[in-house]
């Protein structure tokens, strides 16, 4: 058994310092990268991918809304145009850089409220991966369970990772809570066996303490939060007790 | 004889319209487009893309500061490490753009402050250089003659565009007079004539009424002035009527 | 009879120009200037209040959403406390360029998306209203008629001027249709005389042909099209052929 | 004797946290609040008002470049024009703020490279004392020893608190070495005495190893190393061994 294990990086900016990228870069397989809009800058981005190549992590973009106050998390209404342009934008940014170290785009994840915008809304998910099928076909998209990108990946013939978070509460339907506090998953060896059985059974308790099937080619930890790195090791301890290793979402998809 | 005509395009930005980037497109071989610093937007810049397109125009990245209150003209005191930084970032934006529309990045010319930065200091000039270089090495910049540019340029073996400036007055050394007002070239007739004579003669009456020897393989017209289409006319008509052929400036160099 | 007539100004940015600010204000008597988030810079902000000053007309504070790629235009999910503070800081600032010339800040009319939301929403209307009353107990707010804003307004005791649009569409509710295109007035002579009907019989034909009552303190010109001042001048003419005065909205009030 | 005590504070910005304002304040009499351009959003601008009122802190306008990216501290090319509008902008946001708390800016000190630039021209330093009195003429400013503020506040009869620095070394005109990791004061105690001696004899050692002389109304601390709350807390008990007292700068001036 295996699974990827993805965090978003590079969320740094200018004067401003957030996260343990370079020590959590060993931990995971897929690292989400900030282009610039809701965070990174080019500076970061560079340093960021460099990490990424020093620990043969897979680098991804990482796009959000142009909303550095809000960190990219407020809803903001825009079109299917804007979404397609925006994640262009974002994402020839970072492979720029990629280039500049000898590497190339392994995935795409949107960040915060556009990446949960394009899991519930048809016309951004199809916004979201003509962007990235124009860039490379054989990108990989992030996406959450049941969603209108994992839909619409398969009638396009996107490759998607399905996604499963370590520390969020999921929903039924395989999305999951944002609101933030209550959402957590605050104890990390809690946080632990909820990936393993993930992997292993397919399964998640929800927030309302019910059963849900969940496929995870990918988990998502967060790296911004206090006891991150705690988290990682607790999480890849557990699989590694388990005998589920930690791999490139490349090879979990088979592709 | 030949002469790649270079205007600065895609310089609007969300409400705000600048320029007349579509009926420009015709009369130049170059378009410089802004890629989100200074000026321009991904909307923007994946539209004046598609318009270099349709009209055959070689695309080119006028990455700037980050400064759009100050529309990238304020001299800003940066490291090479950011200038380089900033235009790979921004270089690699407009190459997504670009991609996406099936072309390729032919040329690179920074825009306002960091244009004159670029080519006054040696190590700022490298900064530039290497983002370039990463890029593509069949990439062309274009610079003033006698610059920083020109001189690293050769030293790193980047292709550089030798560039004067159609309504611009020029120093002895080759370089251009900023203050805008008093620099500026208004009467497009002899504008126009001030062109042919670089092209035929290398020379050009600098703003102090001296001779000056210049190469001009490419020439920049400002699109941002209410007469800028009358300009560019009548630059082409004097080209057409001395038998100078306006071409891509990799037809000019040569490679 | 007399009507307040007030339009968006200070909408120019950096080297960007927009809108015909100068020549508008001797027509209107309220001026709603921009504050640097949606549209506006501190130099713009300056001028425009001066020029507000030339012509006497009533200087107040147009904040919006911080969005200036998208002109403050887009919905974005804030919190009470986010348009609170948002609010805070752009009346602030055009109070102080205000103080710089001897005025005061008449009135206080949210921009764009901002508007509709604090039109709509009761929280997002009373953080409106807080920000506005903590800054000063007599400051008049702009609102559509029936909407949260008016509701809240006179719970809270903030005096509040109702408004028509003389180029938009109307609902049978009081709110303004905002799908642009169709939903514009392009005649001149209609659009002057919508005013006058609304001003004199209370009435306006919605945007399904209906009749519906409004009360109109003061009616909204937009500033940044093409026709603008055509439109402003067919408006005042026909206010002037009915003996309606253009008048401060203080006076309109009665405060 | 006595001196004020001044730090920089909400730098925050976003989920970008900086500094340790909170605890800082109770240490210090002068805040010198950051406005939003080089750092400090509306809702930090907020929250550190209310510290400082709880705390009984003067309230200071920090304003600074519109260069988040680069945190205000690098040199920008402005006119006087743009100094002096900035400044405008800036201190009117933040007087709103004190407004709601019911609180009056005391003082006003520009930041990182606006700060330098205006004291050391003229026209620069003009430009900024204009914005201020303007705004209130018993606002204070506060400026380098032998700078153009200090001259030009003397002509044009604003207060100036004079000030030295805790932990960054002078030169011998009065002046602050900025390169910043050779020119840290890194022992809190060695610190804490070169201030006691700026205070009571009116000297320090220069960045050369020489003697200059200083006078101090006021003395700046860092807020945003790891180490602040160690260096102030040594500061205040060398003041206090010595009888000097901590104490507003309207105090200190006798204004």
């Amino acid at each position: 058994m295996k699974v990827d294990l993805n965090c978003d990086m590079g969320e740094s900016f200018g004067n401003y310092s957030l996260g343990f990228d370079e020590e959590m870069m060993e931990f995971i397989s897929s690292a989400n990268i900030a282009c610039g809009y809701h965070a990174g800058d080019p500076h970061v981005m560079r340093k960021t991918v460099e990490w990424a190549k020093a620990s043969g992590t897979g680098v991804g973009a990482h796009p959000g809304f142009p909303d550095l106050i809000g960190f990219g998390r407020r809803h903001l209404k825009v079109t299917p145009e804007e979404v397609k342009d925006y994640i262009t934008y974002q994402m020839g940014a970072l492979r720029e850089f990629a280039r500049a170290s000898g590497l190339t785009i392994q995935h795409c994840k949107p960040h915060g409220a556009l990446y949960m915008m394009a899991m519930e809304d048809e016309k951004l998910a199809r916004a979201f991966l003509e962007a990235v099928a124009e860039a490379d076909d054989k990108m990989i998209v992030f996406a959450l369970n049941n969603s209108a990108v994992v839909q619409q990946g398969e009638v396009m013939g996107v490759p998607v990772a399905k996604e499963g978070y370590a520390d969020r509460q999921h929903t039924k339907d395989g999305s999951i809570v944002l609101t933030r506090k209550s959402a957590m998953v605050e104890d990390n060896e809690v946080a632990a066996e909820r990936v393993v059985r993930m992997v292993k059974e397919g399964k998640v308790t929800t927030h309302q303490d019910e059963e849900a099937s969940i496929t995870v080619d990918t988990v998502c930890i967060h790296g911004d939060t206090p006891n991150s790195l705690d988290l990682v090791k607790a999480i890849t301890d557990a699989l590694k007790r388990e005998n589920i290793s930690i791999t490139s979402v490349k090879d979990v998809l088979g592709v």
